[in-house]
């Protein structure tokens, strides 16, 4: 009772109010049974859907890893767009943006003393160029922490060698922030204290025998925020290699590696977002934001990370352009580029729409794997909420249960606009298997079950629709300023 | 009643027959109470040890990978001589022998068309030499049925791609044999077709990233059985890999693949068998043999194939060796060499030990993994076998099986043996997982649980003590010629 005259005065629920469309509690909303029943169909279909599959498969085939700025990453946005057109999306276009091209090229890393053992090794995003081959004696530090503590210059001449506890599995991740500091700014404190390489344990989660790769942060510095990016190369190794070296560590044997690694920035080259819109029939500037992004890691072909959730983004939107009539906001799928290096396509857009951004009146992102979605959490207007709870409600059948009403992101590449303001919600997918495979070269198709595939299609089709659907507002009013 | 006199009259069974040494009925046998808590005492210890964990620890840190023939085996064998000294045995031998020498070299397969994408590959065990770098058209295979029926020299200028099914899994690895045959014989199809090259899909069962290797065989030819190699470079890529290549088909595409391998045969090099030995108090002529082998392939650390087998039967025979006196019979552990290159290390002590293969009265090896033994099996004179079956009753709180009684193969290492009339059991491990890991970069320390391997030696330890004490005759009578 409190509620519904504020949520009304604001304007913020003009929802035609049926008899049954608002419960006896203020606090509580009902889908109106139209659009349940169409949301309902929606998930119905979804289940029974393959199309997502379909996607991630194509993607993952037809055009293979999409290194950020790579040719590949061009194909796959014209493999984007045609995709968009044969699926009967009303609007297909290309924001094209200029990017910094890094690349891996080739790269060895063999330890040479106690004897002779190749690791499997990768170089990490950013990594500088080694210049050739060298060997050099391995200075061991149990945590990036410690390494912080070396003071300068003490590592003149050595390789750095960044161990660490192995990542903690979770349903949300949350060991992978902790984990990500020596792969992030390991190489500031190596750099500073003159080691002539870096090299760390993998993040990652997998006791398989690959290396995790993944993008270093550029030290920002001056009045500019000029962005600095590491001279020494620096590179990660599998955590069955990382257990090998501190073993020997442990039993007192000095450590040497020959480094060998070609990576390093070269010239600004094209990347690109892809942009597929089914147009609202109402309020076509108004726009419901879903997607994924289209870019990978080049070890793997990508399928988890995040073909997974082009695909499941894609094919709930296609499930929606199905129906008689287009809902009364405007659907976009954006498939994202150049999310790997550093969300260069989402703050692209951002930058690009900054004009409309308060036309967005909801974003999300899947971009976490190809599980089984298990929590919808949001990010909107408080009044909003009890739609939000609606919402889940309609999901909770597919296993889904309504988590924090103020906590959602709603994904790496909505970021940008979050910030601006832009409500989000978040279909959290389950992540303790994510990052066994997470920027590896196991990340590939087989590893996609197309059921979990079809359950995300399913939750997205109908909270995007109903998004769009529902006269409701997301958006916080706007402060005076 | 029936088989007593027949076993006393054969002196098969000449044990001092306490009243509760034999059962009711004929066909049982009860172990001496002495023996049997001895032997219970042992596994217990086994249980509780660390000893083998440490021994497979030290095998894949301190030495690493083995391949037959390199300096690294010749230090695994240095290693093993140092380890028997220090646990005790009594007698340490290295028999040397030589082996022609296969070395993998660098090798690089990239798909060149329909885009380019790196393969994980490597070069299978007898591999030629790709002689610098080719790229050539494929010509696809759905196994290597297929690739048999290609006519001569229709393959010219090409590289043949034989796909297969999943290779099933199963406890006893009975999936391995029949997958196998690509990655045997493939190459004398693809070589009389005049391939350039054959890559095939890796055996196995992971679906991680990574390519199993192993020997192929020779082909055998002439009245002097001359052997013969593969001139062409053979490859095999891992089963995402083949996935990927197989749908690329299924699409029509045309695969182009760009390949090089440095893989060949070298000069004859040294390999050998380090011998252990607990000399028997009574008998010390007749032999209780058990053992693993040494060498692995090089592209893991060979903690399971087969630093696991070297381990556990080596902690075994220590455990035993701490009793206060030794077993009537010898206890000998072998650490074979140049197993994975075609038994050359059990070929070579069958050769030398020719003379006295009937004083070996019964041999077993361990080289099927980490995982536990759920099954005791034999191949012993029949008249023996209630003693199998108490020494199976006895295991049986080790969650262990009796299993067949004419089936022991004895392990791959005592093939040999077991050919020229040899006694044999096998302690069968769980192999259901085996195949994930066998023969690839993924076949390290992490993958061992130090509790599974205690059981493996608590088993072994009761068993060899057990053969080696009671005075039981496992060797078939010999027939006259």
């Amino acid at each position: 009772m409190m509620r519904i005259p504020s949520l009304a005065a604001a304007g913020l629920l003009s929802i035609s109010l049926g008899s049954h469309s608002l419960g006896q509690n203020a606090a509580t909303y009902d889908l109106p049974e139209e659009a349940r029943a169409t949301a309902q169909e929606l998930m119905d279909q979804g289940l029974r859907s393959n199309l997502a599959w379909e996607i991630v498969s194509s993607l993952t085939t037809d055009i293979g890893p999409r290194l950020a700025g790579s040719d590949a990453e061009a194909r796959a946005r014209g493999w984007g767009a045609r995709l968009g057109e044969e699926l009967g999306f009303d609007r297909v276009t290309i924001e094209d943006f200029s990017i910094p091209y890094w690349e891996r090229g080739k790269s060895r890393l063999v330890m040479s003393s106690p004897y002779e053992l190749e690791l499997y090794a990768t170089a990490l995003g950013g990594s500088g160029n080694s210049q050739g081959s060298f060997e050099a004696e391995v200075v061991y530090f149990r945590s990036v922490y410690e390494l912080s503590k070396a003071v300068d210059e003490s590592l003149a001449g050595k390789i750095a060698f960044v161990d660490g506890d192995p990542m903690v599995k979770s349903q949300t991740g949350a060991g992978y922030g902790p984990s990500n500091q020596r792969r992030r700014v390991g190489w500031q404190h190596a750099e500073r204290a003159g080691a002539r390489a870096l090299v760390v344990r993998s993040v990652g989660s997998s006791s398989h025998r690959f290396p995790h790769t993944g993008m270093m942060s550029a030290k920002v510095s001056g009045d500019d925020d000029a962005k600095t990016w590491a001279r020494i190369p620096v590179m990660a190794i599998s955590n069955p290699d990382a257990d090998q070296l501190r073993r020997l560590h442990d039993k007192g044997e000095l450590l040497r590696l020959k480094l060998q690694s070609e990576a390093g920035f070269q010239g600004p080259v094209n990347s690109g977002n892809v942009i597929l819109d089914l147009v609202g029939r109402e309020k076509p500037d108004e726009i419901v934001l879903i997607g994924g992004h289209l870019d990978s890691w080049d070890l793997g072909t990508g399928a988890v990370d995040d073909g997974a959730g082009v695909a499941i983004t894609t094919a709930a939107a296609a499930l929606i352009a199905q129906l008689p009539q287009r809902p009364r906001r405007t659907i976009r799928v954006v498939m994202f580029g150049a999310e790997e290096v550093g969300l260069l396509g989402a703050r692209a857009y951002a930058h690009r729409h900054g004009d409309d951004v308060s036309k967005h009146v909801l974003a999300t992102e899947s971009d976490f794997g190809a599980d089984t979605i298990w929590q919808l959490v949001s990010n909107v207007n408080p009044d909003a909420n009890p739609v939000i709870d609606a919402i889940a409600r309609l999901l909770s059948p597919l296993n889904i249960v309504r988590g924090g009403s103020n906590v959602a992101g709603g994904g790496p590449d909505i970021t940008p606009l979050a910030l601006l303001g832009v409500p989000t919600v978040r279909l959290n997918q389950n992540g303790r298997d994510y990052f066994d495979l997470h920027h590896t070269p196991d990340d590939t198709l087989d590893k996609i079950d197309p059921q979990k595939l079809a359950q995300n299609v399913a939750a997205y089709a109908a909270t995007a629709w109903l998004a769009a659907e529902l006269d409701v507002e997301f958006r916080r009013p706007r402060t005076t300023e």
